[in-house]
C-alpha cells in the first residue's frame, strides 16, 4: 500500500513539476512524416513529437488565444488540434479533400480553411472544431473556385482570393450562422497568395495571370480593390519560377515593405505611403520569403532551388547585403523569437533545425528534425493576417 | 488509508485539471491594499489575488518571454516575481529606496530597475532575481540623478533619462558584469519620461523643464540626441498640469504618433517621417495614455482629473472623436487585449475593472477590484521598450 501510495504521490508531483508555461513554445512541421515537434524557444529545445497528422507537405498553423492550443493545417484536408500542454492531438477532423491554410479570428473564436477541393473556405469553432459555416467559392456558372491567402481581419473578417475567379472576398462572421459576404469582382487574374498589413488595414494579393498586386484598403472597402506595382510580377513567360514566394513572409519595416522579385534574383523594397518601388537589391538567388526581424533592423531572405542552400540578411538601414550564410541544405522557412534575438532556419535535406544569433550571425544550436519545413511560434497567436 | 490514497488521487487529478497557458493572463495592480490580481482575458476573469506586495502607488509589470512570470516594479523599492502558474510570490527583494519602473531584456534574461533613490539602475538576473549589474546616474561632482524613462532596446540596451542631470544612457549589457555606458550630455532640461518606437528604433523623452522632446535614433547614435517638436510642452508656467502624461502610452500608429498636450485639452497628431505637428485634436481633459489599439483603427485617451470619469476614442482615419464614455470615477489605465477586440479599463474610484467591445463600445463586464490602476497583459512580453 505504500508503494502506491509513493507512486500516486510522485504522479501528483510530476503534474505539478511539469508546468509550462506557453509563451516560448512552438511547432515545427516535418513534412515527410507527416509530424510535427513541439519546441521551446528559450531552452532550445525539443520537448515532443506528435505524430499521425496526415500530409503535411505543405502545412501551416494558428495558435488559440490562450497560446495552448496549435491548429496544424495539412494539405489532405486535415485539421488538427494540438495539446501544447499535453503533448497530443486533442481534436482532429478532415474537412476537406485538399487544403492550402487557414486562419483564426480575431476573437479565437473561429478558424478558417481555405480549401481547394471543394474550392471555398470553412469556419470551424476552434473549442470544438465543429462546422460552423460553410462558404463554396462559386463563381460564373456554379463553379467552385480554388481559394488562397486567406486571412484574418479586425472585427470578424476573414478575407480570401480565388484563384480560378479572379475575385477577392470579405467575408463578416459576427453572426457565423450567418455570414455576410462582399465580393470583389475582377480583383485581378490568378491571385496566388495575399497578406495582410501587420497593422490590419490592407489586403494585398499577388497575381499569376498578370502584372501588378492586387491591393484592398480595409479603411476604405467602398473604393474597391485597386492595382498597385504595375510593373511587378513575372514578365517573360518563358522565365522559370522555381518556387512561388509566399506573401505572409512579405517584409513591413518602417516605411518599406520588402517583396522577393518573381523569378529574378531581387529584393524590391517598396514605400508603402506610394506604393512606389524605391530600390532592388540584388541577392544570391530567387527570394521565397523575406521576412522582417521583430526589432525593424534587418531582413532575412532565402531562396528557391537551386540556390536555397543560403540565407541573405537585408539590413535596412543601408538597404543592402550585410551577411550571406549557407546553413545547409534546402533552407525552407524561418521564424524569429518574438523579440527578434534569435532565428530559427529549417534546413530539409540535412534534417536539421539551426538557430542563429541575429545580432552576430553565429550558430546558437543545431536541433535534428525529420525533413522539417514550417516553423511557427505561439507568439503569432498575437498576429493579424495569419 | 484508502482515504488518504483517495485524496492523493485529487491532488494529482487536480493539478493535471489546473493546466493553465499563459497567453492570455494578465496581472492587476490594486494600488491601495499592495496587491495583485491575476486575470484571464480570454475567460474575463480573476483566477487569483496576490498580496503582500509592498507600496503599489506608482507600479508597473513586465513578463518573463516564456509568460510564466510576471515581475512588479513597487514605488517602495520592491521587485517581486510572481510566478502566475502557480499563484504565489516566486521570489522578492528590496532593491531601493525609491522606485519608478523596469525592464526587461531583449534576450528576457535581465531585469532593470530605475531608481530614485539611490538614483541609477540596477540589473538583475530575471531567474534569480540577484544583482548583476549596479549602474548609479552619476554627475557633476558626485551627484547621484534620479532615472526616468527605462526602456530595454534590440541587441542588449537598456536606454533611460536622468532626470536631474538632463543626460540620456544608452547601456550595452552584453557582458553584464561590465556594462558599457554611453552618456548623452546636454540632451534636455528635466526628462520626465520616455518611450522607445515599437519598431525599437527610437527613443524620445519627454522634457519638464523646457519645450520640445529629446530625440535618438539608435540607428544613427553618432548623430546624437535632436530636439524636435520645439513648441511641445508646458508653455505657460502657471497653467497647472494635473498629472503627468505617460510618455509609454503614447500611440503609434501607421505614419502618425499620438501625443497628449501637457496641461491642455488636446491631443497631437505628429507626422514621425518629419516630427511635424500634423493635427490638434480637442478633447474632454488633459490627456494622460494616449493609446493605440493593436489594430491600428482606433486610438483611446484617458485623462487627468477632474475630467477622469471619461474616455474619448480616436478614429484614425479621420483624426476625430468617434466616441466618448463614462466608464466611472477616476479612470486610470486601459490595456487592450493583444489583437484589439477589447479593452480593459481600470476604475479606481468604483473599485472595478470594466471590459469594452472595441467593435461596438459595449460594456461586456465589469470585474471588482480593490482600487485598481495599471493593467499588464502577458502579452507584454514580446513587446520592446515596456
Amino acid at each position: 500500500m505504500f508503494k502506491r501510495l509513493f507512486f500516486l504521490a510522485l504522479i501528483s508531483f510530476n503534474s505539478y513539476a511539469d508546468l509550462r508555461a506557453t509563451g516560448d513554445l512552438g511547432v515545427v512541421i516535418e513534412r515527410a512524416e507527416g509530424s510535427a515537434l513541439i519546441i521551446n524557444h528559450s531552452q532550445n529545445t525539443t520537448l515532443a513529437k506528435i505524430k499521425d497528422l496526415g500530409d503535411l507537405s505543405h502545412a501551416s498553423v494558428v495558435f488559440s488565444r490562450d497560446q495552448r492550443y496549435a491548429f496544424i493545417f495539412g494539405r489532405d484536408g486535415g485539421l488538427t488540434k494540438i495539446d501544447l500542454l499535453k503533448d497530443k492531438v486533442a481534436k482532429r477532423v478532415i474537412q476537406a479533400g485538399n487544403s492550402i491554410g487557414g486562419a483564426i479570428s480575431q476573437d479565437g473564436q473561429f478558424i478558417a480553411v481555405s480549401n481547394y477541393t471543394p474550392g471555398g473556405i470553412k469556419i470551424f469553432s476552434t473549442e470544438s472544431l465543429e462546422l460552423v459555416a460553410d462558404v463554396p467559392a462559386e463563381y460564373g456558372d456554379k463553379k467552385l473556385s480554388k481559394v488562397v491567402g486567406l486571412v484574418d481581419a479586425p472585427k470578424h473578417h476573414f478575407i480570401f482570393s480565388l484563384f480560378d475567379a479572379g475575385e477577392i472576398w470579405v467575408v463578416n462572421i459576427k453572426n457565423p450562422e450567418k455570414p455576410i459576404i462582399k465580393k470583389f469582382k475582377n480583383s485581378g487574374k490568378q491571385p496566388y497568395d495575399a497578406l495582410l498589413s501587420p497593422d490590419g488595414r490592407y489586403y494585398i494579393a499577388g497575381l499569376f495571370g498578370e502584372q501588378g498586386l492586387a491591393l484592398l484598403d480595409l479603411w476604405n472597402v467602398d473604393q474597391g480593390v485597386k492595382r498597385i506595382l504595375p510593373d511587378y510580377g513575372k514578365k517573360d513567360e518563358k522565365l522559370p519560377v522555381y518556387k512561388m514566394p509566399h506573401l505572409e513572409g512579405w517584409a513591413m519595416a518602417g516605411d518599406f515593405m520588402l517583396i522577393p522579385a518573381m523569378g529574378q534574383h531581387e529584393v524590391l523594397v517598396i514605400d508603402k505611403r506610394q506604393w512606389t518601388l524605391v530600390k532592388r537589391i540584388p541577392v544570391a538567388g530567387q527570394p521565397v520569403f523575406v521576412m522582417a526581424q521583430p526589432d525593424g533592423r534587418q531582413v532575412w531572405v532565402n531562396f528557391a532551388f537551386p540556390d536555397n542552400q543560403q540565407l541573405q540578411v537585408i539590413d535596412l538601414k543601408n538597404l543592402s547585403i550585410i551577411k550571406s550564410l549557407t546553413p545547409g541544405k534546402a533552407v525552407l522557412h524561418m521564424e524569429f523569437t518574438p523579440r527578434g534575438e534569435h532565428v530559427w532556419v529549417s534546413i530539409r535535406d540535412d534534417n536539421q533545425l539551426v538557430i542563429y544569433d541575429t545580432e552576430n550571425f553565429k550558430e546558437i544550436k543545431r536541433l535534428p528534425a525529420n525533413k522539417p519545413s514550417g516553423i511557427f511560434f505561439s507568439s503569432r497567436a498575437y498576429k493579424m493576417g495569419l
